[in-house]
């Protein structure tokens, strides 16, 4: 293990992330609270300990996929625990371990919280909270990538360690470069958002706060009833603004290089809307023949909800808690799903579905013609063996990782629905669950051992499990 | 497709069928109830329609994989056809597809049911119930191999479509032998505990039917308290007989060829008995803990209902719908881990779960030494690609499966435990599920659509998936 790297990386992770500390010091300035001190202190310390760090170069060069995963790992707990400070010393968050949960949340862009009353936080405290999505949505390691110079190899790992989907698409090898780009097209999106949520006379705060959530698909809000008391235009607007934020990112680069055909030809597109439509019709149709509302308030919460779900994002406008079970279940269902691969969204990813049905079409097909060969393609190219397999591992280390954090957290006496929908929503990166963890409820009521767990779940749902994993595989710390 | 040999191949299920059905005529006989007339009737039916139907041997010769699975399927579904017609013509179970369900239940030795009184149902009717359980243990058309005389080739085609677990194991090529030697070994397990319930006091009649539904890890009793009225000896006869109906037949194989030390060295017997008594320690300590009863009292009940989950029989002998949530959760996962390849037992297998835990092993440590090259292995043989592939497949057509049963059931409102759990219990061939569809209640409450999709489900669980869904593919029907 290159300890070396590690460090430095991690210093600077540490830099970065205290200069990013003083956002939320100037807001606080602005509004005048007082708490606004912990951000400049915590900004000051990380600083320093980040100089320290990084004062001088790593040695050997030697940098490969074990050390990628795991500066990936330590780097998001690195974050989190100097994220959670201020929420911590300033007393807002009383317990060390729901402020951790609550930042691991916040970069993880899940935005479940264990806070009841979400109103009485400062407002340089929202605002942090909201901006953890921001910065986690893109990748915090992508971006110290952007202002780091480093040998060019080790980039490739932390990009494959870091950014969600089956495989790295073939942005990568001009990894800076990408990153620039994707930044560009990940900071313009968020400001036309902030700009029509504006116009349409939403306080710039809220705005602002709002948009780094939907940017992130986090799902922190400001209100306890999230994004119900807005305007139906505003929550028109964030609709559109999360399925944007959930589309493979390739997307617009093929829109930006003027190739719309090759952009909306891409499948894996086609089904993230395809289902989304599909799945939004339905719960409307159930909603309007049970009886709840009319067909176009209907549609519009399905729309919202439905949007907000399958992009991981956890915004809500009305309590879904109270749906009838086949329209919960629908949505159930888009939780694991998620968005696309290559956007800031979470979940199993519309792409590694696309390849489980494609398999078991290939595999029926095999079964009935067993001489036929059958090749998997995706946009007219092949799929290859190496993400297959990798999918796969994905699933079964994913219904793994699920079943023992559901089994633990059942300790503490939730019901099923509790249980299973706060993993769903936590491993998922979405934020609300159901039942006790239902939209109009929170995270607060588990005990510390479940916030751990299911913090950990977050930290593995965001960076697709391996990199979580390794960290407790013995052979992981064994010097070469 | 060569439909001479699927009527050919049907025909000789129905005689075969026509036979057995003369079985609980005679019980009714002795028992001098006038339903058992309708067992008569069916029996001559079942004969005259299939002695029509073999009058003249198949043409063609060709039979592939494809006709192999096709007729397993449809095969399945006409026996249970033919099996559900006594409950609705002598009017006990009124509703058709309430009929159907039930005995589909019975021959996917699922034992879920939709009686609230299974103690008003007459012996006859019980006795084939349970029967159904014995026939459906080992697989009817292994049943009608043996006795037919037939090319050879598309035995291993039946074989593989019918029998549980990834792979045929090498018992396989002289298969009319094995499957005789298998039926011996079924029958004698089951002999003695039909011997050791009777010489402790339990009635012939139950002794009989509970060893059928024991040996086919069925799980429909004759009371509606299941097993909860036996004796402790009785109770413990039957855990004990339970936990062996679900280990891999090869293990008594190998006893029988004088070869303990391989028998015992099976890997997935291993984990079998290593995860059944893991959970049942864990149940123990939870309801000790929690304060139900003593602590023999609670090893015992947990003892017991863990064999029955695990090896997917389904008898209880308390409600454990009430237990708490962590040792219910432990039990549904139970349900999906189920018993060994190659035993009656339902479930994704033990030895599926050994071959996913492995790759993720696996893919950990690629992840960790890249270039280091690792071959799976299980009890000392390489585990071919072929495989794992087919158990990855099996998993993804799985998760897919349940969720569209889930949603479909979802429309008649039941709340989520119990539309995750009827999934859980029919999928996996169990039976009683947890909340609504508890060892105390019954399936009867679900509406005509989801008794449909819930027979599919058992349906597609014995068969592992793919014979069922075949039949939807319009591909399989095409003459070559």
């Amino acid at each position: 293990m290159n300890y070396g790297v590690i460090r430095f990386v991690m210093g600077w992770i540490i830099r970065v992330e205290g200069i990013f500390l003083l956002l939320p010091w100037f807001i606080g300035i602005i509004y005048k609270e007082t708490s606004s001190r912990y951000f400049l202190l915590c900004a000051v310390v990380a600083l320093i300990f980040g100089v320290f760090l990084t004062r001088k170069k790593p040695d050997k060069k030697s940098f490969y996929a074990r050390e990628g995963f795991i500066t990936v790992a330590l780097g998001w707990i690195v974050m989190s625990f100097i994220g959670a400070m201020p929420f911590y010393l300033s007393g807002e968050i009383p317990s060390f371990i729901d402020a951790m949960f609550e930042i691991i949340s916040g970069f993880t862009t899940t935005g479940a919280s264990i806070l009841s009353d979400v109103e009485a936080l400062s407002k340089c405290m929202l605002f942090w909270r909201s901006f953890s999505h921001w910065l986690g949505g893109m990748g915090v390691l992508v971006f110290v990538l952007t202002i780091l110079p480093m040998a060019g190899g080790e980039s490739m790992y932390f990009m494959r360690a870091e950014s969600p989907g089956p495989s790295v698409s073939k942005l990568v090898p001009k990894i800076r470069k990408t990153a620039k780009a994707l930044y560009l097209i990940y900071i313009g999106l968020m400001m036309i958002e902030i700009f029509l949520l504006v116009i349409g006379k939403m306080p710039v705060f809220d705005a602002v706060c709002l948009s780094f959530g939907t940017a992130g698909t986090g799902g922190f809000g400001l209100l306890n009833s999230s994004i119900a008391s807005y305007t139906l235009y505003q929550q028109i607007v964030i609709t559109i603004f999360m399925m944007l934020f959930g589309v493979n990112f390739a997307f617009y680069f093929l829109i930006l290089m003027k190739k719309p055909k090759e952009a909306f030809g891409i499948q894996e597109v086609r089904w993230y809307l395809g289902i989304y439509g599909t799945v939004s019709l339905l719960i409307t149709l159930n909603l309007t023949l049970t009886g709840k509302e009319g067909f176009f308030t209907n549609l519009h919460q399905a729309t919202f909800q439905a949007a907000s779900v399958m992009t991981t994002t956890g915004y809500s406008t009305v309590n879904f808690d109270l749906w009838p079970e086949f329209s919960k279940l629908l949505l159930v269902v888009l939780m694991f799903i998620g968005a696309c691969a290559g956007s800031t969204g979470g979940g199993i990813k519309v792409s590694r579905i696309l390849i489980y049905l494609k398999t078991i079409k290939k595999e029926l097909s095999y079964l009935v013609h067993p001489r036929s060969v059958k090749i998997l393609r995706m946009d007219g190219k092949k799929i290859e063996h190496e993400v297959i397999r990798s999918a796969n591992v994905f699933l079964c280390t994913y219904v793994i990782v699920f079943f023992l954090s559901m089994i633990l957290i059942s300790l503490d006496g939730f019901n099923y629905e509790t249980n299973f929908t706060a993993v769903a929503a936590t491993l998922n990166n979405i934020g609300p669950g159901l039942s006790a963890v239902g939209p109009a409820e929170n995270f607060g009521g588990f005990s510390n051992l479940s916030k751990i767990v299911l913090s950990f779940d977050m930290l593995a749902g965001r960076l697709e499990l391996f990199p979580m994993l390794l960290l407790f595989l013995p052979s992981t710390w064994k010097r070469k």
